[in-house]
């Protein structure tokens, strides 16, 4: 998906260009947000802002005021009914090698794009490329993403929608750009993010909702599961179909999940599978 | 250090500015090297663009014209005595999320950085911050540094000039910009990269010019080293004389070792504590 309109920023000041010498370009220092707008505004927006922090703050850069980039969405989103919004913030330019400067003035950007095709339901891949261990930068959306661009070629080289990606130890965390509902013994679960991928933003409302469960699960429990399905903050929930060689029926209980999502969240109305 | 002159290109044609929708930008999707030039050459040049293509083609990057690259380093490198030249490759812009565009342009960029100032002898933190074991990316120069980015922070916290990290296992690998070589039974030794960690070029030298060979090393060996030295392809061979609490003395076969280097590349005659 292209880019409609980017509004760039230095800290709290509009900026042109991102300089050769920007952080984000040269070690992918920075961390980001892709959400979904609705009707000018981002409902999910405080669980989006809440991770962006915590993933600023783990890396120590500095937050552009947040009643500011505020702002600057409502300018940005003003009368758009349905589309995504990426926020994305680097620490800023330059600074001598590695070594972040101390005084660094964050540089970020704005993005909106159309909402991407609907999807009914997916076919996934089971990734080769692994996910390594570190929790130090786990849960956060960080810009080191080389693994999830390697990870969803080989799904596209293998004609799938999305590709289940296994940590070094073999267990399944997540896909390339969604958290995995895994439903076994009546419930859902979805696998820890504490040692890699990303801690999702609706994975957390899910959890926090108590409809689904947090669980490590081995790639066996995953192949044995009643069904399966997939979330981000930009689709909602949808069902998968088949993992490499398994398929599965898409399970009752996804569409009482996806109808409790579409109470809170109404712009997930017409994802997935409900009518 | 800042940069003093900077050329952008994508693909073969000269480019103003670096979109919001680079993948360098969004994912840390590229791979660079840092060579020193010295009397308006890159003397290691064939090591750089070695790895460079190695980078590229295990990420699938598609590599500008080597031809048309050395012409355009050749015009921006006129005249310089001294000094450092920064290539950084992307994989260029845009593409539906992490999926790599098929037909992706690649967007690279060349600049021309000041010599840094000549360090004598470096104190090393050892850092906290480990390196994850991923095969998949070990070994090349790509741009996903978050794991470097923060190791320095934590070495500069510290008031030391570099750090030495471990990967996740404890093991040690390198030192956030630089390959380690370590002093045992009157040799060199340095890690291996397979896992994680830098193919540094000048390490690659060292290797192949049969001047250090490389062998899996425990903290207990680094420790209980005669001698430490770091190596890099812009400050060449520099002693190290402590490590943590740990001091030494710089082993006399460190002088025989940079003169080796200065006789093969007399760029790096001044580095290091050679008169």
């Amino acid at each position: 998906m292209s880019a409609q309109t980017v509004a760039l920023f230095r800290g709290l000041a509009r900026a042109d260009t991102v300089p050769f010498a920007n952080r984000g370009l040269q070690y992918g220092d920075g961390v980001f947000e892709t959400m979904r707008v609705h009707c000018g505004e981002v409902p999910l927006w405080p669980r989006h802002v809440a991770r962006l922090r915590e993933g600023a703050a783990r890396l120590g850069i500095a937050m552009p005021e947040p009643a500011f980039v505020e702002a600057r969405i409502a300018e940005l989103m003003a009368g758009v009914e349905a589309g995504v919004l990426k926020l994305l913030l680097t620490r800023g330019d330059g600074g001598r090698g590695y070594a972040p400067p101390a005084d660094a003035m964050p540089v970020w950007m704005l993005a909106r794009h159309p909402l991407p095709q609907p999807q009914a339901a997916l076919r996934l891949h089971v990734c080769q490329m692994r996910l390594a261990i570190q929790p130090a930068l786990a849960g956060i959306k960080h810009c080191n993403r080389l693994e999830q661009v390697l990870a969803r070629a080989e799904a596209e080289r293998a004609g799938c929608d999305e590709g289940l990606v296994r940590d070094a130890d073999g267990a399944p965390v997540c896909a390339t750009s969604a958290n995995v509902l895994v439903r076994r013994d009546g419930r859902w679960w979805t696998p820890p993010v504490a040692r890699c991928g990303v801690a999702g933003v609706l994975r957390g409302w899910l959890l926090d909702a108590g409809l689904v469960a947090e669980a490590a699960l081995s790639m066996e429990d995953v192949l044995s599961a009643e069904g399966l399905a997939l979330c981000n903050a930009v689709r909602g929930i949808l069902p998968v179909i088949s993992l490499g060689a398994r398929s599965w029926a898409v399970p009752a209980a996804l569409a009482d999940l996806q109808a409790r999502l579409a109470m809170a969240y109404p712009m997930f109305t017409s994802s997935g599978t409900i009518p």
